[in-house]
């Protein structure tokens, strides 16, 4: 039977507001898939109703209400048992614009390479108690050959007393190393209980994502271990498909430790050993025949918003010496830390405003002009001085935004993100464990993608999450929408290798 | 010393943007505020400030992590003993456009009406067992007096089989009378640990949430209980400072009960005994000098998304019958239930588009037009059927849009309602209960405000969740954006009280 007047008319219109309703989608503006495209993309869809219906709604072990896109934590064992995540492993991700250096290899890598390092000391604040093991953080430090200590346990050690690390490992007083082991890394990563029970607010899991940069704090910036470090980052990235990198990378501190326990190594230095890490990897890959598995990896100078403007001032010229020197290597600058309890930067504002009046008397070419890449709006606010981040990275001209959380509140924003190509970084695992977000389906990014955004997905800080990689992080981004597909990710992955190489806007400019 | 030339542009720059990022918001286009509106605000505001501060940093018994816009049923006793929810009881709160009516009225006082019902019987499906006792979810209905049962207990009776409610009630093999109540009424409502533990995903809590209806049905659809039931829910949305209520009544099943126990009450003697108690209390405010405390009530007329295109045929044919013969009831015609596993508007298209040609055929006058007014985006998804409920309900020409929650995911359709005017029924209370968010900070009520929507709030189905009124809900709303104040509130209130009264519209319109 021939269909009435009434239902034609009605087809019609809905096609046509549908296509204008997705019409602003940056996957949709890409010419006519080709048949095999088409077909990975079916593929790929039938393949995640299959799993949804299939390993998501079966019961497992502890896991109480399963579903995909849910708790990273709790389902990350669920989504390594699903063919979805097989293939995403596979897949060229591109970029790798939004993460801290510092938390980008596994953790318990690093804790081998502080087992292997001379010297590595480690210490707790309190006195030692099997009971409040959790919430004391080791710190560790390579000493000074002339501060070696004797001591030959942590709990026989007065607190705050450095204790060899091998010492502290093997007369460990609870399981020994192995119970060892599980204490530092629980240090340095964040686990569900407390993401999904004790520290289940934004404020609460930030401190204790804080402490885990305090637990890796002198392993990372100890200059032997930094090497192998950037070393790993680069490798592991690689290996996931990532095939550039721009870290963050934290120069508060002016110096690190060298070889000798002296905290006495500036800046420059650490530029300097990361442009040789860079380039012998990079050289391995060619002679492997696989150069391009990386185009390359600039640095995004970064300092916490927690300094006053006076030594903002300080570390913007720092910037700008480093840019000189090692131009290839610094992307932009940056402000760290949670923005919800942190200086905003309307409190900078009057300093940043003077980033291009610096570079200028630096003598910093044209072609050379350090962007600002600020991290804004990573808040649940609307109208909070975190949210209002937002309106000042614009007017600074940022180049990209880190997270953006609560852009989706802000029309105009996301109008001028669009026109301008201001891209975010969506940091998704990141978003969730830090409990800005429940689950994926909950996550702002389908309300960014249907407005256009340019995004391109990140991981924030892989190590603290143990996400590592982006290959999750684009496990999510299928979970958050029905309908995001193969072409969806094709097109975060793009943005995130094309992400236009903007100069620095003034107010002037608006 | 004067501000540099960069900071005065910047801070003019920086006004421009946040008053175009805000200039869709309905709260701003208001005429300036009179020096008291501006004053109560700040009032409120700092109110707000210190509370969140001091009650809600607080430790609380069995409250983890307190906060503001909290996970409801767990909060709740913290919002309770606020200044600002004492201030909020008595704000006059508009109309009240959506709320399912047999959820309207506190659960503890339905059950004291039915223990006070002649002839009311109770039976579980499960044989009874103190382990299973929560699952095992009571029906009540009043019988014909000759199926009168003189079963003594609930668990000597065979399952299925009546037992009188009394004796049920007296015999209750658990803690007696007072554990047959709080077993009842934990039927009747959803508790903590269903929403934040067994239930904690949207799919498994509507479950739950249905059988809350199914533990309701024989008493709220007794005739008696009725006008009973009728009469409280007026008169208390009247205590709340409602002073209107559109309420949706199922009209799924044929008839109800009456006081004889048979079922053979059609709907046309619900609507008679509706009218007549609508007429009873406005009558009693008026002799009390309150007649502005109650506009009015008219009915949604609505049924569930379950059934076929041709028994909503039959549907459609009995609202114009309803429609013709009390003009004044009528407001509306929906399809409820979950959106997400039952049938999508598209499913029924064909017949929906039929109902204007169907108001022709029946005389219906052009004024007395009866309005789609549809739940649609009750969901997470993004491009799943039950999102793209939001073109269809567009399409077809709906007068509001019931819940809405995935509308932010949609820029055109977002644009439609504000050209239109189609009002979004925003339930926060009830969308965090049934898990589409975690909390009120994640909620999306800020995107749809700071969209320039046109929003009324709503409890949906406040006996269910315990949040009698409209308070709660006003508290959430203050909970959810540092932005909303005083003055968004009443624009909520105001909107809730002139929703244009559109005609039918359908695809021919677009």
């Amino acid at each position: 039977m021939a269909e009435s007047h009434l239902v034609t008319e009605w087809r019609a219109a809905r096609d046509n507001l549908i296509s204008a309703d997705r019409s602003l989608r940056r996957d949709q503006h890409r010419s006519a898939l080709s048949s095999q495209e088409e077909k990975a993309d079916t593929i790929i869809r039938a393949i995640r109703k299959k799993e949804a219906e299939g390993i998501w709604s079966t019961q497992h072990d502890s896991i109480l209400n399963p579903f995909p896109g849910m708790e990273f934590l709790t389902g990350k064992k669920i989504i390594e048992q699903t063919t979805l995540f097989d293939i995403l492993l596979k897949m060229p991700k591109g970029g790798l614009l939004h993460a801290h250096l510092d938390a980008t290899v596994d953790a318990r890598t690093l804790l081998q390479l502080a087992l292997e390092t001379p010297g590595m000391h480690v210490r707790i604040a309190d006195m030692f108690d099997p009971a409040t093991l959790t919430s004391n953080v080791p710190e560790f430090r390579v000493l000074p050959e002339a501060e070696y200590t004797t001591q030959s346990s942590i709990d026989s050690a007065p607190s705050s007393t450095w204790v060899p690390v091998t010492a502290a490992r093997g007369n460990f007083p609870v399981d020994g190393a192995a119970g060892f082991d599980k204490w530092a890394l629980g240090a340095m990563m964040i686990n569900p209980s407390e993401a999904y029970g004790t520290h289940n607010t934004l404020k609460k899991i930030w401190q204790k994502f804080m402490s885990t940069f305090r637990a890796t704090h002198g392993l990372f910036f100890h200059l032997p271990i930094f090497e192998k470090y950037v070393r790993k980052a680069l490798l592991s990235s690689v290996e996931d498909g990532i095939s550039y990198v721009e870290p963050r990378v934290n120069f508060l501190a002016k110096f690190m430790t060298g070889a000798d326990g002296q905290e006495n190594v500036p800046h420059r230095d650490w530029l300097l050993v990361f442009d040789r890490v860079l380039r012998d990897v990079k050289n391995e890959l060619k002679n492997q025949g696989r150069a391009d598995e990386l185009f390359g990896a600039r640095i995004i100078y970064s300092t916490v918003r927690f300094i006053t403007p006076d030594e903002l001032k300080w570390y913007l010229q720092d910037c700008i010496a480093m840019k000189k020197e090692f131009p290839h290597l610094i992307a932009g600058f940056d402000l760290v830390g949670d923005e919800n309890v942190l200086h905003p930067l309307k409190y900078y504002a009057e300093v940043l405003l003077q980033f291009p009046a610096m570079q200028d008397a630096a003598g910093l070419p044209e072609d050379q002009r350090i962007p600002f890449i600020f991290h804004a709006g990573e808040t649940l606010g609307d109208g909070s001085e975190a949210d209002d981040n937002l309106y000042d990275a614009v007017l600074l001209g940022t180049k990209r935004i880190g997270h953006g959380f609560s852009i989706v509140k802000h029309p105009k924003i996301m109008e001028l993100c669009r026109e301008r190509g201001i891209c975010v970084e969506v940091c998704p695992i990141s978003n969730e464990i830090l409990r800005l977000t429940s689950s994926m389906p909950m996550h702002p990014l389908p309300i960014m993608l249907n407005n256009g955004l340019p995004v391109a997905l990140c991981s924030d800080d892989p190590a603290v999450f143990g996400s590592m990689g982006l290959s999750y992080d684009y496990f999510q981004v299928l979970a958050s929408s029905d309908l995001s597909g193969l072409m969806t990710l094709g097109e975060l992955a793009k943005t995130a290798s094309s992400s236009p190489a903007l100069g620095m806007k003034t107010s002037r400019s608006l």
